[in-house]
Parts: structure tokens; C-alpha cells; sequence
């Protein structure tokens, strides 16, 4: 299949969200309509992004909400579970860590990691906060997917260094500190500061 | 200038980052290589970036991290002060209440709306929470420029049209709910579940 953009991807996961909604409420079709409020976008956008898994839906028939939820979560890879781990226990990485939706989207928490010997050994949500220092060797055991970065941006280059030497490629992270990375390591930001700043190029682009 | 693309716009908010780091340093110039560095991406992807902008940078040179700096702030729209208004005063609109870049970066809180009785009244850090009830009259007064939605997803949909209507353009929602809003409204979603979601199509599709 050839690569998806960004903005699709992006678009599949609010799809989602609005199927799963519309199949709890007993619907068995959606029109690309419906879908195109939900992504905040039109019709035939909706229809684009769809054409990429090849056809289905039938013109004026609306698409299977079954079939639709299925195959976008294959797409997106979530009729598995993803192992993560969170590094950075401080405001931050508690909130994630309590986030209700985690599990039932199928990212499993299996690691929590601070520098603070304060915060060492504390529980979250079944989960002990180890030394950041044992990082690489409980990385090995746990194997973790994905690691969430929530440490200040002055830790994360090294962190985020350490988490690629054993082997996790995929990293969200919450600071914009420029990362060395090899380039098999994916990295997302979550950052208000650059959200604002999209935002403020809307604005002054329109 | 034509319309450039939500990634291309995501690396230059990193690269301003590093170039007002970079000139703190004392640095004049810097190569495109360091800039890659800071986007996590190549060389030949931020000369591609850059030349959206007209050519400049001298070849062996390096940029002006002057220069570059100003153009991007220029094209961001970062060279003047965006009002903002933050409703829902939970735990996330009192985090970003509190977040330190704001004011530095030109984005500034003139507004903090909650629907909770027991909130009302207080303040976070020096505006008044006022009562969501009268948010049309209070955006009229305020005139925000943007607007950050921490409201519980079921209050989303209401709450950002109500914004629309008293004429704010641009939107930072915390939840995925769909929103009806005009066309020339701009709507980011920050979203823990949709950013693993990329994560997790990113690992798939490797």
C-alpha cells in the first residue's frame, strides 16, 4: 500500500472515533457526510481518504459502519496491543499515566520511569516508578513498542538517545529539544507551543 | 505566497526553536545540517522548506540566523500578540493557564471560562474565571484571536460553536468530539489517543 499522509492518518483516527460511536447507537451504515463532520472536513475528502483501501461502500448506500471500523483499525495497526512505557513521572507523565482511554485503545502502560528518588519506587495505576538509570536494562526486559517522553527538554535528547540504542521506535515526545535519532525512530510532538503556532499561520494565511 | 503544508509548517516552528537558541549562543550563522538536526528531518528537506520563502542562505555559508529567524517569525505570524481565551478550567485549562511559553511566545490569556459554580470567581494567574454562561459577551468584549477548548468532549461541539458565532477563527481542542463549525473556522486537535494512533500506523506501516 503506498504511504498515507500525515493528515489522513490524522483523519482515519477521528473517522474512528465516530464510527465506534455510530455502531454503539445501532447504526449499520454512515455516509461520507457524516463521516466528513466528524473529521471536520468535506464529502469528498472523505471519500478520498477512503479510496486508498481500494472500493467499497455503495454510491447512495452509505458505508458498512462494521466494515469501515474494521478496516481502518487494521490500517492504523490496532487490532493489536502496543506496550508503551512513560518516561517523566511529574505532572505530565502521571496525567497520561491515569488517562482512562490508554487500554481500551490497546496501549498497555508496562513501564514508568523518573530521575527523582522521591518518586521512585510510588506506584501509578499498578504500575512502580523505576530509576531512570536501569532504563536500558528494564527497556530490554519489558519491551515496550512506544515510549512516551515527558521528562523537561533539557533530558529529553539523552533519553530519547538511550530508548533508540534499545531498540524502541516509536516516540512521543513532549518537549521540541532537537532529538539525534536514527532515522528508523519515528517521533511525534505534543506540544501546545506549536500547536499555537500552526494556529497563529492559519490565521495570518487565510 | 501559496499555501504550505501542516508538516512543513510543524518543522519551521522546531527550526525557530533552534535558531533563537542558536543565536543566544552567540552564533551568526547556521548550516542547514544543524537545523535538520533540530526537525528531526534531512538537509535537503529543510532547503526545500526554506525555499518557500524566496532564495537566501549562501551556499557553503549557511543561513543568518538573524535573518532566518525574522523570516520565520514573519511567516508564522509570530511578529505580533494573539489573544486567547481558555474554556474549561479543569486540569488541563489550569495547566495551560499556567504554561510558562505563553506570554514569551506573543500568545496572551485574556479570558478563562468554566461552567463549574465552584470555580467561578477564582482566579488563575490573574484572570478572573468567568462563568461559561456568558462567554458570547465576554469573547465579544475580549476579542480573542484563538481559543483553547478544555471542556469535557460532550460540551466540545456547543462550546466551539458558540465561539464561531461571536467570530473566533481558530480553535486548540483537547477532545476528538466532531464540531460543526463554518469553513473558515481552523480547528487543532492535541490529543494523547490520536497521537499513539499515528505512532502505532507509523509502526505498521514500516
Amino acid at each position: 500500500m503506498k504511504k498515507i499522509a500525515e493528515s489522513t492518518v490524522r483523519r482515519l483516527s477521528l473517522y474512528l472515533r465516530y464510527l465506534e460511536e455510530f455502531e454503539k447507537l445501532g447504526h449499520d451504515t454512515i455516509s461520507s457526510g457524516q463521516l466528513a463532520t466528524s473529521g471536520g472536513t468535506t464529502s469528498a475528502q472523505v471519500r478520498k481518504d477512503l479510496s486508498f483501501f481500494g472500493s467499497f461502500g455503495k454510491r447512495g448506500m452509505g458505508y458498512s459502519t462494521r466494515e469501515l471500523t474494521s478496516r481502518i483499525r487494521g490500517i492504523l495497526g490496532l487490532e493489536r496491543t502496543w506496550r508503551l512505557v512513560i518516561v517523566g513521572a511529574g505532572k505530565i507523565g502521571s496525567a497520561l499515566a491515569g488517562h482512562r482511554g490508554f487500554r481500551d485503545r490497546g496501549f498497555e502502560v508496562v513501564g514508568i520511569f523518573d530521575a527523582d528518588p522521591h518518586r521512585v519506587g510510588h506506584t501509578l495505576l499498578g504500575v512502580t516508578i523505576a530509576d531512570v538509570k536501569s532504563l536500558e536494562r528494564d527497556v530490554k526486559r519489558l519491551r515496550p513498542d512506544m515510549a512516551v517522553l515527558a521528562v523537561p527538554p533539557e533530558a529529553a535528547p539523552d533519553v530519547a538517545a538511550r530508548l533508540a540504542t534499545v531498540g524502541v521506535k516509536a516516540i512521543l515526545d513532549f518537549s521540541t529539544a532537537p532529538l539525534h535519532l536514527p532515522a528508523d525512530v519515528t517521533v511525534r510532538r505534543m506540544n501546545l507551543a506549536l500547536e499555537l503556532e500552526i494556529l497563529s499561520y492559519a490565521l495570518t494565511n487565510r
